[in-house]
């Protein structure tokens, strides 16, 4: 097993990372304060993994909240479920929220934690490749609103996460492969070699074997804890971490939460960032080439929805958080390994990119 | 106009107190950091001041919501209405909230703000003496659940608050004595100086002569600002302004929010915590009685709703906040003037006390 620290002051954490991590109960107590636990899961997720979290909880009260599966039930709607629960079965002040699941269970968790009682402990156990390299590292917490996906959330740390590699080998190949997509952000916006090393082992990744992810997990990791810590906030730096989210929400947004998966979408917006960059006089064609390529050895999309207008990307991209005083900002990749977030792009270039895709 | 601070280190914020303090934009301008503002008020306070508030704010993308007047409607389900506003205007993450009512539209606007985007900025214009005295200053900000009041919701403190005295004349009298049941708790919690003053002035404070509400929301607001620099997220010292609040919240849930105003409930409240404060032998009856007499003075109850029973009480102060591990914590008074949070009272005691009333 492997430890990394997320630096932030006070609000420091250990990120855990490697086989059997969940099980143990050494990686959970010593981050509970109370005697009270709930744990938030979903119900793919439970009958897999929760009767093995739970039993490394001895002594303490346990409570369970099972929520639907998918992202259309990330909502102030199901979040009250959490809330009701935890009313009750009297939680109080000093209650831990477990998460069990994936980046849409560890959001609501995150936020439930961060405004029941307005505010209490959390702890993330994510169950995918995705949250495990992005979501549930930072402390970004959230629900979607029906005009726009995280509009709604706090910023909240969990007190520890743990990822189990184990739990991959249950993904189906279309999620992980979704993870792979941020995964592969990482090596674009700060870790070339990574980007090297990935095109070299994709294949073992995607045949999920154990010591190549586990290098993928920790080595996203660790740049992302790097980047947190510089900007907890995202009052700067931090935005290089939406490297093709902008785009990609475009994109999730059209077709409705859920019919293409995050991962999906921001590789898919990674892809129309790098085009941008390229446009903009950044970057050789050859290094979108070469993305794309890495890009479709894990069978991800690399081109946007079929009927998606220029316009209607336009006036979606308008709506996501990135846009300040009405100005777009996006993130594009200066060099490989590289990014900035900017305002000053080429709007011709930005309809020719669109239309491109 | 007088001016106090709320010392928070780099959130700390200015009240400006006095007549006339709510149409100049001198006040507003200053703590308007982006170029777009949402109001958000009631149906009985728009017909009154809204249009003297937008017409504060040229140059400004101002838009409005008009919620629904009362505690019933402080939910999630209320403060989604807010954000979709807000999505629909295009709000970016440099919007401004301002809270223009009392504290349900206070704390609801104060929980968009916190969660809008991950938080944005915020100002407080309390209409209420309650509002005025209480909830502006401070930070807490939330809904209620089903289940329990202010159960959901962040500290999130304002930019600025801004409180206008005038305002207070068109106050029904039972929200100004609901108000002023917050006004005596200073007196009983941290200033015994003022508790005699109040004594002295309440005919003039119940007529709305506007130099006695100037000081008794001056004194009341520095004694509350006082509290919260010391903690502001209620860790220690803080819960001592919840004297009463335990018992109150108890009156309000068994009764459904918006039948006794909250600060009714907390006048009963109060004078349950100085009874049990008497039967621990802390105080003299004669603190309690002219306490009564002092809260009678303004129409306040004294005595629990009819038919709610000792079991009821016990049952329903067992899900508050102030809970910790199963142990209920009440706020007493030591002496006049003095009061500390404590969870070692005789329970007969309490169950006298109850009964008593």
């Amino acid at each position: 097993m492997r430890t990394l620290t997320v630096d932030l002051g006070e609000r420091s954490y250990p990120i855990f990372i490697g086989e059997q991590v969940l099980g143990n109960p050494d990686n959970l107590l010593p981050y509970i304060r109370g005697r009270q636990v709930c744990v938030v899961t979903n119900e793919t997720i439970a009958p897999l993994y929760l009767e093995q979290l739970t039993s490394s909880l001895p002594g303490l009260q346990v409570d369970v909240v099972v929520l639907p599966d998918g992202e259309s039930f990330k909502t102030l709607a199901t979040l009250n479920l959490i809330f009701t629960t935890l009313l009750e079965q009297r939680h109080n002040r000093t209650t831990t929220l477990i998460a069990l699941g994936g980046g849409v269970v560890g959001d609501m968790t995150g936020f439930a934690a961060a405004s029941y009682q307005r505010g209490v402990d959390f702890i993330q156990i994510p169950t995918t490749l995705l949250s495990q390299v992005d979501s549930s590292v930072g402390g970004k917490t959230g629900v979607n609103h029906a005009l726009g996906k995280n509009m709604i959330g706090a910023f909240h740390q969990p007190n520890a996460v743990l990822i189990d590699t184990q739990v991959l080998s249950s993904l189906p190949r279309r999620e992980l492969a979704a993870g792979f997509a941020e995964v592969v952000k990482y090596g674009l916006i700060s870790d070339l070699p990574f980007f090297y090393w990935l095109e070299a082992n994709v294949e073992r990744i995607m045949a999920c074997e154990p010591a190549a992810l586990a290098y993928a997990v920790e080595r996203s990791c660790q740049n992302k804890a790097d980047v947190v810590a510089q900007d907890e906030r995202e009052g700067g730096v931090r935005a290089i971490l939406n490297l093709g989210h902008t785009f990609g929400h475009a994109i999730e947004t059209a077709q409705g939460y859920g019919n293409w998966l995050h991962g999906e979408a921001v590789a898919t917006g990674m892809l129309m960032a790098l085009d941008l960059s390229c446009r903009e006089g950044w970057l050789p064609a050859e290094d979108l080439a070469r993305t794309e390529r890495l890009l479709l050895k894990a069978s991800l999309p690399v081109k946007a929805p079929k009927g998606m207008a220029v316009e209607a990307f336009l006036d979606l991209m308008a709506v996501d958080k990135k846009v300040l005083d009405g100005e777009l900002r996006l993130v594009l990749v200066t060099e490989m390994g590289k990014a900035l977030v900017t305002t000053s792009f080429s709007m011709s270039n930005l309809w020719e990119t669109l239309a491109a895709f």
